[in-house]
């Protein structure tokens, strides 16, 4: 099996005490980003963390969680991301029994707002919805650890007070959060399909106008009002690899096998699209009629660089080996003499 | 009354036999357009004309043509549209007993599509709808007569073959149209109202990025799914200066008085919305279901410079004394104590 | 005597109640631009102004303003400016019994902070010292005059509420305030004597790099420390023009003749610079020792376009017939025999 | 020990004959540039270098050098530097007994100077203070060794005449020196402390704009006055990486241990600034009077990306072990209860 | 006649003394550039002058020049083009009896050498044969005029020592000179006739990438080698105004009519090319063999804007009424049945 | 010997049934691009390539292809080159009994034509003259392999169909092809020799403007009538890498030793030119007289990263050991006693 189309189900949640730092696991990265998939059960309590290599951006699908940072407090639950900046220190805890989440760990040039051109000044995530914390400080002594990631590993360090003793601050590398529910999203209202880039909520820019070293992009809520159209995400096979997860409801490409909490792959150039049963149905569907998809949230990092996957993803036990027939029953439709 | 909002009915038809060339009547102009109208009931014969100033776009309300240009011929009927490049030697024939339309001489940059942006590949006015014209000439000598528009006059010269006697061509200074109907409708598929600029067909840029000197923008059959929302164009006052005309069918925003082959001015800073019916109507719509708007084609030719109204305009009898009555019953509703 | 370098003495007070609007006058305009002076002893009281043509930067002199717009309300004191956006309705209200002060109207790109290059991310004047209100609105009836300067005149409407009605609003087409004395002026700390450029507080750009159409520029208080250099500004021929005015104090070039509320024009490619007895004073000095300089607030709008002064302008019994004399004591200093 | 915060003492003058070549260190690389320091006794005689893979920015700490190139013959002394652009070839010759110093090997964009923004014509490294050689050649012929530095291996050749036989040449890829000590140095002449960008003299630009791939900063002699201002380096923790030296005199961050010669290390979003001793004069100082800086030269090769120090740079005995200890008696000094 | 094709025969020479000042008479103008010729037959001698508007491109035709300007002096033959730059104050001085010439008032920005592009490094106008000229001054007193050229009219003032007063300079905006005959001409060595763009020596860039306001373009001496070509000027009809020259010899695209010191226009969109007698020689010859073209330099003043003639350009009796005829011979020779 | 200037013989045809993919070999690769050369003699039959990670330009130099692609057939012959975008399936299909030629792996950006610059709208590789297929597919099925270049491996797996059964398609990410005997060679018409970037063909840009990491450049057929110039390429040291073939005649920079199928490599700053008797010949010259070069074809790869040589190409037996003595003959002509 070539690394190119991998899915997996969800991570089990752990069964020992561990908290975010222990609940990381690496799915896979490239020279623009890494993957990471986490699943806790205690906050952070002595320790702090910062990433000295990359900007994080935290999606939950399980499980509220409060990042405790230099700049303040975020509350985050399911349907919500955050992002905290390259080297501010923070402390994950959990506000629920269990956490289980998406990380992608951006390397190049932090997240941003895409310039929505036609769409005008409003449309997709409004700069408005976006949350920065209230200023917030601890005056703590104690024995605690900071642990930095530094070169793609962690180094520990013994500290003697909480670093989150930041009494003010101003300027712009701040945590965030936002709301994905809050998406105003786009589409089609006459006929065709729009490219899923329509969907961008943040962007990671490269030196070179129009390609991204990272999209984060969701497919929300939406009604499907397209006429004469294919009203599902169509077959492609493009530039860009697509590292995708589910945080909730059902995804409209896939009837079964994507759950929240799983993830796929599919990295540059190889062919995917909705499996043989979703085709089936939209391919009979009616479109002079709207379809409104409620239960659904699901995202993509879409990286222009190849995702390796590690050897846990290769091996794990949460490996779908039998993902690949999920196009089986695609048939042959071509008959050259119909027009 | 200030030249700030106006608005006109159609013209007549001319009573006496009258060509492209004499039925042209200037409404406006500004350092980066003049719009004119046309009303003709006979073929430009044996005579020709360029523009050495600006490109013309050519939007026909009533009537079809055909565009005989050194490229070859373009047919035109309502609802399409065409631009002939500046300098490009042309002549107007009529296909029906009567023409009347709308032309807008752009002085700037020649139109061209807009980038997409997030929006993708494909969407709005798709290139592959745009038609070149196969290439024609005609071997034809005879008594004509060459007008050229140079610096804002007509100048007549005599010519003792067609100008149309070109045998071949490459390059792509040429002639185009369009057909509206083809144009991909983007929208919101949530909640909320994107800005017009999601209707942008074609654009001259200034050397500012984000300001162009003219958007062509149409308001074209759509479905309005957008909850919870006023669906249609909201009150506004606005950088930009708007000419606008309709084609075909009824404008969303205006119960009555504006009907095709009409127009309509509104200038920079001054507000403007739909009229107190509309809102009335729409203020009580349920937007838990679609509207789908069929019979209409809006259009406007947008400014970031002020257009001023000719004498003609001001003085036609076209011109609607009592436009602005359209707004007077729009009433206060605010009310302090209500959250 | 050319249009090349004038000097006027203050305007002086009116003597009939007159507010804003009657109390300005133009002194010089271009493409880029108007400068205007205002005097004025009572508030617009049922009349409300916007500017469909430009925004607009008031530098008041003498009396505190009290600014109500559509966004909310600022209040202003000499030695603060505030800048009211393009289309913005709003009222000025004395909040002292006579004011008196200038404005330039900017016809170009709305006025921004410049990129600080090397200076790196703090100094000059900081994005954080800049005032936005906190949102107000009035539900008023009554009988009021709306005035818009639309395409350089200005025209009135009736209209019966006030229309600082907004109730809630966001975006960034705000009005806004900021205190000069808040200017962190950055210098030479070592010898030579930088460019004005130095002093820049807000730029309106033009579409070429490294041209502004106008620059707000002041030359705040601060410490003189180059050593082996002539201090104050020197003697310069340039592409731009400069419309200059005083606010407090004294300015360090000028010895005498320029006062408080007086005003001075030196068009492009016009040598000026320190009057005989400040160069004298300035080539004398000791520069081992810091001078600071207290008690000052010039500014300068300064313009790529050459300033045409207005027929009053020329006419007016404040314009200084012997400004020029300032300079006519510069000696001949130079012997080529000196190395 | 993490490789982010490292101190060295000088590397000690050699003791066997040794030429520039053969007295080349590696103390740390990145994707950027290397970080060289040399010690030598004696000139390169017979043997000639260039650099396939960079261009070199020499800085000399003691001992003069003749740098005698392709294009001419550079003298240079410490507080002096100067750049040899790759593939240039040239002689490093020893105008006095010893010489010692720092190399930056540039595999990025040609070091230049930076646009100085508002700071106007002038200022920083001023372009007329930098010195091409007058050309010059030699016709020599012998028994010679050329020297190629390729793919970061250094590579030999035998070659029968000397290679700097150029008898003219025009263009611009040509060496350079200029002498820090003309550096027009900008700073605060109000209060508030800069970003130390604003004493950069070169810079090798990225594609990204507002990112260099290194800067070159000096701290220069110059004439502290920003009032109610901590007037040291302030404490920070940025996203670049600092290779520091010490040219000449005393740092004015560092009470002790960083001498001429010697270096020190602060990579990627490791804190760092002042040590305890500087932190409490400052603390307490008058800032109503100037603090006149003369004898002092350090700079900062700064990179975007993480210097990895060599092995040898980890294990020298020139390495400070206890370089964290300078912070240890930094207190706090936060009390909750004083405004 | 339209304004869109004309020619002048040269000036004649002045009868009465006349200077440079005095000499110049304006053919055309537009908002990028004024063209004036010029004919004197004595130096300015007690006068110096400015021109506050413009640069000024001096292109003489007949009569050596000496210009000296604030930076120095500049002697210039026919065949030598000099620029002056804004604000520089200059005395033209003649070397032979009489003089004549064009000058381009270059109201945009600042003339400078092209990018070279795909040709490379060197080719066309080459920098290093720019010559500035090596600083000088005068000391003398007297009673002298000071002429400025300011908002497109001459202004005098007394002046009581002569301006050209600089002893020491530096910095780039310096008048220069460059003989056209080191032009290094570029062109076809295959097949087909590239665009006269390929002869740019200067060009005033406006703010929109490929659009310049002003193009200095010669035809220089060249070899002809291109085969199975129409070697000559092609046919055009462009959007760009040409002003065209002639300094020296013959113009291979006119037999007859355009001498050295005359001149022509052809404006925006207005058809021209070979005469008819150029084009049956040029269709009759034997491209196998290379044309040495030699005793020959033209030139060009090509605008983006329209130049408008003046009343002296259209009433002038050096005007050629029957210009149009050099076309008149120019027959049909289209076939449809020949391939 | 350093892997700097290294020449090979061509590679010889294969013995057994070997296909284009079989055929293939690796001579030199770096971050840009990689290089192989192809020796085939049979089709591929049952197996169709895509390659994820490039961009294939294929430069064949002997025997005829068919290239069967899913957007239709393309058919080449030496002299011409074809272009495979990255992801498109192909399969290659030889039109005589062997065949042999060049291929480069394009990591970067899709190849594209330069910009002209001054040259103007045609010269150098005219766009017309780029054919792309006509849409063509087939309906076939059976035991296929499907063949995946994917992060340097080939990956392979069993398909029941041919993939070229693309119905129908649009955009432009499509094959292509050229005949380089089309290309129009511009060169100097007066005297000097311009850069050999006037040979562009097409070209991969970085994000740095002016730096390509690929560039296609051919030495076409030509007229060399520069005057008083040394016509052959001259003697360069540059900071590109140069990959050159030959493919049809002579090459005119070298006398022997360079054979149409042979290739050559000299890198980053490493000097190098015509050989010795190339010079003495082009030395005596007279260049009073066109030289027509007609039987000549060679190329470049250039880039702007070192290639390093495979194993492969250091131990082949086609390396030429003795390349580096075709310079050994050039002499020392330098007398300074001769002006």
């Amino acid at each position: 099996m070539t690394p190119n189309q991998l899915r997996w189900d969800p991570l089990p949640m752990p069964e020992r005490p561990t908290d975010f730092i222990e609940g990381m696991t690496t799915m896979a990265c490239n020279a623009s980003c890494a993957v990471h998939l986490y699943a806790a059960n205690r906050s952070m309590e002595t320790r702090f963390l910062y990433d000295a290599d990359a900007e994080l951006l935290l999606v939950p699908q399980a499980g509220r969680l409060e990042l405790a940072t230099e700049m303040g407090r975020l509350q985050l639950e399911p349907q919500e991301i955050a992002v905290i900046p390259r080297g501010v220190r923070f402390q994950v805890r959990l506000l629920d029994a269990q956490a289980r989440g998406y990380v992608c760990e951006n390397f190049g040039a932090a997240l941003k707002l895409p310039d929505l051109g036609v769409i005008g000044s409003n449309g997709l995530a409004n700069p408005r919805d976006f949350c920065t914390p209230v200023a917030a400080y601890e005056d703590r002594e104690g024995d605690f650890e900071l642990v930095a990631r530094f070169q793609g590993n962690l180094w520990s360090a013994r500290i003697g007070h909480s670093p989150l003793d930041v009494v003010a601050w101003h300027g712009n590398h701040a945590p965030y959060k936002y709301d994905l529910r809050r998406f105003n999203t786009i589409g089609s209202i006459s006929y065709d399909h729009p490219d899923p880039s329509i969907f961008l909520v943040l962007q990671s820019v490269s030196d070179t106008p129009g390609v991204d070293t990272i999209d984060f992009v969701v497919f929300p809520p939406r009604i499907l009002v397209a006429q004469n159209t294919f009203r599902p995400p169509w077959y492609h096979r493009n530039v860009a690899s697509e590292f995708m997860g589910l945080i909730h409801g059902a995804y409209d490409a896939k009837a079964e096998g994507f759950v929240p909490g799983g993830a796929s792959l599919h990295n540059c150039m190889s062919a995917h699209g909705p499996d043989a049963d979703t085709f089936a149905k939209a391919s009979a569907a009616d479109t002079s009629r709207p379809d409104y998809l409620t239960e659904t949230m699901a995202f993509m990092f879409e990286s222009c660089d190849v995702f390796r996957p590690t050897t846990f993803a290769l091996e794990t036990a949460q490996l779908q080996e039998d993902y690949f027939r999920c196009w089986q029953n695609l048939g042959k439709h071509f008959d050259p003499a119909r027009p």
